[in-house]
């Protein structure tokens, strides 16, 4: 009994390793990304690190203080810009609801790129604020800080690792060029689609031309937007030999926000770990009178709804189409709405400001979830085996939904032409053809089946890139190669040169052959 | 407490999946490989899984009886080649230390190649002996296999688990195209070293060109030898519709016999698990004798040597170099040795027949290691931290030793000119410069510092297989497509078209327009 107490304890050990107590510098993105970052503070904190965030003066989402971690306020503006976002959703409903113009979407979405412009520009303000505040990079190297944690969607964490030579982890799904994957990973645009081209691994000849043409427009922006601001700061600090990219692509550790029951199978490389899911826990119990109104559904159960952050309200016409098909329904529903009450709203239908919804969808009443198709939603519900009705608005998410589309647990709306019938029946689909169930089960059951948690991974990953200064066996250099070497190009031509004067060498020594016997032959006769 | 230990309980459950009495079929390969699957068996047989292993009457490793798993002997020559690969080396050593020709070797690889040629044969024989014979693949598919486990160098186990339409899991480094990843994983030969190239991740161009010309003599060497076989194969039992190449690149799941402390970085795939390092075990203590020997080495520790099971003799000169250099050493030295006793042995040295190789590693005593360059070995010496004096002979072990010695970790010798002086001076090199030690110890961290066991996440994933009947959202199908499909050869070639034809639409616009305005004028001239 004892031997097995140790055995347990030292394997405990192994798989555990102790918190040390190392620090750790954190750069996050703005906005719902610093959701999920603090996911990973939060832990870490636990752990028993010490943990320092930089914000920007005016930061929305993340708060001076907190029992968690420790902050740098820099004062400058660069916290995001709720306002617009809030303003950009909204006129794109607008606009697909009234069947606006493709000339008005085209406006609206180049508004969009100069506001990425902007936010990009701010991020850049706070890293030469720090740079140039000696004071302050000088707290920062006495910290002796073990590792900078950043969420690539912007490139300031990656600069700051630099200046101070400290390691660096990404908490990503997104960077400054689009889908993390393509950054590192060999990432054929035969089979892997670019998010978001709302494409699959399967692709017909016409969608691998759509995929190739979001390539080359995703690098045509990165090169327009994003590169311009951080080539600038990677030339004034480091010197011109340091390329931003070639410092973004030395990362020791990605730590990929996806996970393989979502996204499709594809090239990675040693030093991309997969923690999609890491916020997902198992259901706690219901407040009391959610609990009393779930039971009251009978066996009929209940459907969720809720459309994010982003969008509370919706334009009073949709409200009352969506609030009448549910009213239709022998389901009692629960839903996320803050605009006002809509008409149509039936009496089994209970609106709410905020909801717990992981408890909700662990909740075995649960029969469906009707998302925008935001991924922290998504992993809940994959989590939970519940299978989805998606009416998706803005950015990525059309493209999350298509993959559970094609995956065969969900319905995917299209917000232009939503109405209750519409509505209605996607929502009977669902409920009534067993395969959206099955299917998402199969996914949670597959996804759950894995030797570690997926946030357990993260951290130790982490702490691993901690104790040893960085990740080096993990990470290949080739990002130092010039496109023809890394194409092997040289070498192909080098080869075709090669063979061609061989070829030609040959051809000469014949023709010269056969000359010599042509000249002998005249002789002798 | 109680809570704790519930904690730890429901914690192990997690992590050690029950073994679910699931039933595996084993089709191995042969020689060392055998080695390498039996620890799977083992294990396998000890999580409480039935495991049936298929071998040929010959075979001269896989004993037929065992407590760990029962056998199918298929009557039909297929066992492996022992006297030839004896032969084999014996004749490169005598070659090399002679200085022979390159038309002798050249003549040697020659009859390997045959010996390959010959190899596969046999084993495609000992698969239509099962095909053909009724009532044994009847009993096969009566007995209702979770998963088939192979080890692709050779294609028997593959072409089995497709006939039975089971799941398939390789046990792989080599396959019968090559390096394993080759197969699956891109591999930007700018970057990826061919084994047996000796090559390294950071290649100069010629290097590349060489690396460019092994591959090509690979691919010649694999369509050449072992291509027709399986080819005739698949022809035969399943159609011409279904390529040999293409069952085996659709194998569930990947275990590879490797860890990045000896790998390079290079892309990978979400169905490949490392498991490098899984038959490294902490050191037992030794027989007294034997700890006796160790002991009485003092402060100048202990040596040791062996050149595993090909490699039991060598010729009476090199033995007498070898000897001689020991001799003249201050530490003590334990040499796995059958040969007659070299007439220059020191009294520090002690001739064994066998020893208890990991656990000799593990001593704190001992402070090198002489080896060969096999993979088991190599594994052993970097999880116990002990630097290497590598001596290789045959197949992978000179490009082996050339990853560790790019790691700094090994001085290696080349057999032909290898004589007393030169012997000594790499022992009292790595003795003496303590960065071999130290790089060494500093791989054996790396490669201790995993969250999970490698032998623990192989099981873990052989039994996930099982479970979910497969592995499909890890498995990408990419390999069903042409290659100028997977290359987008053909979408290139069509967007050029499309822009050609643009250029040309736009060039013929101007003309017109040109030659009208020129027309005009000419009219109001």
């Amino acid at each position: 009994m004892f031997l097995l107490l140790a055995c347990i304890i030292s394997f405990l050990a192994l798989i555990t390793p102790a918190a040390h107590g190392g620090k750790v510098l954190v750069f996050p993105h703005v906005g719902s990304h610093w959701v999920n970052m603090r996911v990973l503070v939060e832990e870490l904190h636990l752990r028993g690190h010490t943990v320092t965030v930089i914000r920007a003066a005016d930061s929305w989402y993340i708060s001076e203080t907190s029992s968690h971690y420790s902050t740098v306020t820099v004062n400058v503006s660069g916290g995001g810009n709720e306002e617009f976002f809030h303003h950009f959703v909204s006129e794109v409903i607008k606009i697909k609801r009234s069947k606006g113009s493709a000339w008005a979407r085209f406006a609206l979405d180049m508004e969009l790129k100069d506001k990425f412009f902007e936010l990009h520009k701010q991020i850049c303000e706070v890293v030469v604020y720090m740079f140039e505040n000696r004071e302050l990079m000088k707290s920062f190297q006495e910290a002796k800080y073990d590792v900078v944690l950043t969420d690539p969607a912007n490139g300031g964490g990656v600069l700051l690792a630099h200046y101070l030579g400290l390691p660096l982890v990404f908490n990503a799904r997104w960077t400054v060029h689009g889908e993390a994957h393509f950054a590192i990973a060999p990432s054929p645009l035969s089979y892997v689609p670019l998010p978001p081209s709302e494409l699959t691994d399967q692709m017909t000849f016409l969608e691998r031309v759509k995929n190739m043409a979001f390539y080359t427009m995703r690098m045509h922006l990165y090169k327009q937007i994003v590169g311009p601001h951080y080539s600038a700061l990677t030339n004034r600090y480091f010197g011109s030999d340091v390329g931003y990219f070639s410092l973004f692509q030395a990362a020791d550790l990605w730590l990929m926000r996806v996970d393989f029951v979502f996204e499709f199978p594809r090239p990675t490389m040693p030093n991309v770990v997969y923690m999609g899911g890491f916020q997902c826990k198992p259901a706690k119990p219901l407040p009391q009178n959610l609990e009393e109104f779930v039971q009251s559904s009978g066996e009929h159960g209940v459907i969720i709804m809720s459309l994010g952050t982003l969008i509370a309200e919706l334009p009073h016409d949709l409200a009352d189409e969506i609030a009448a098909a549910f009213a239709k329904l022998p389901q009692k529903v629960i839903w996320r709405y803050k605009g006002s009450r809509p008409s149509t709203l039936g009496h089994n239908t209970l609106l709410v400001d905020w909801m717990p919804q992981n408890d909700l969808l662990g909740h075995p009443n649960i029969k469906l979830f009707i998302s925008h198709g935001g991924t922290n939603g998504i992993y809940e519900a994959i989590y939970h085996g519940v299978p989805i009705v998606g009416i998706p608005f803005v950015f990525d998410q059309a493209d999350n939904l298509s993959r559970l589309r094609a995956k065969g647990v969900a319905n995917v709306l299209d917000i232009s032409d939503l109405d209750k019938k519409i509505f209605l029946e996607a929502i009977q689909d669902v409920l009534n053809e067993p395969s959206y169930t099955i299917n998402m089960q199969r996914l949670a059951s597959l996804h759950k089946d894995q030797p570690m948690k997926p946030l357990d991974r993260a951290l130790f990953s982490i702490e691993f890139v901690m104790r040893h200064r960085g990740a080096a066996h993990l990470r290949t250099e080739s990002y130092r190669m010039p496109w023809y070497s890394y194409y092997s190009v040289d070498v192909l031509l080098f080869l075709l040169a090669v063979a061609l004067l061989s070829a030609l060498f040959f051809i000469g020594l014949i023709w010269f052959c056969l000359r010599l016997c042509f000249k002998r032959k005249q002789k002798s006769d």
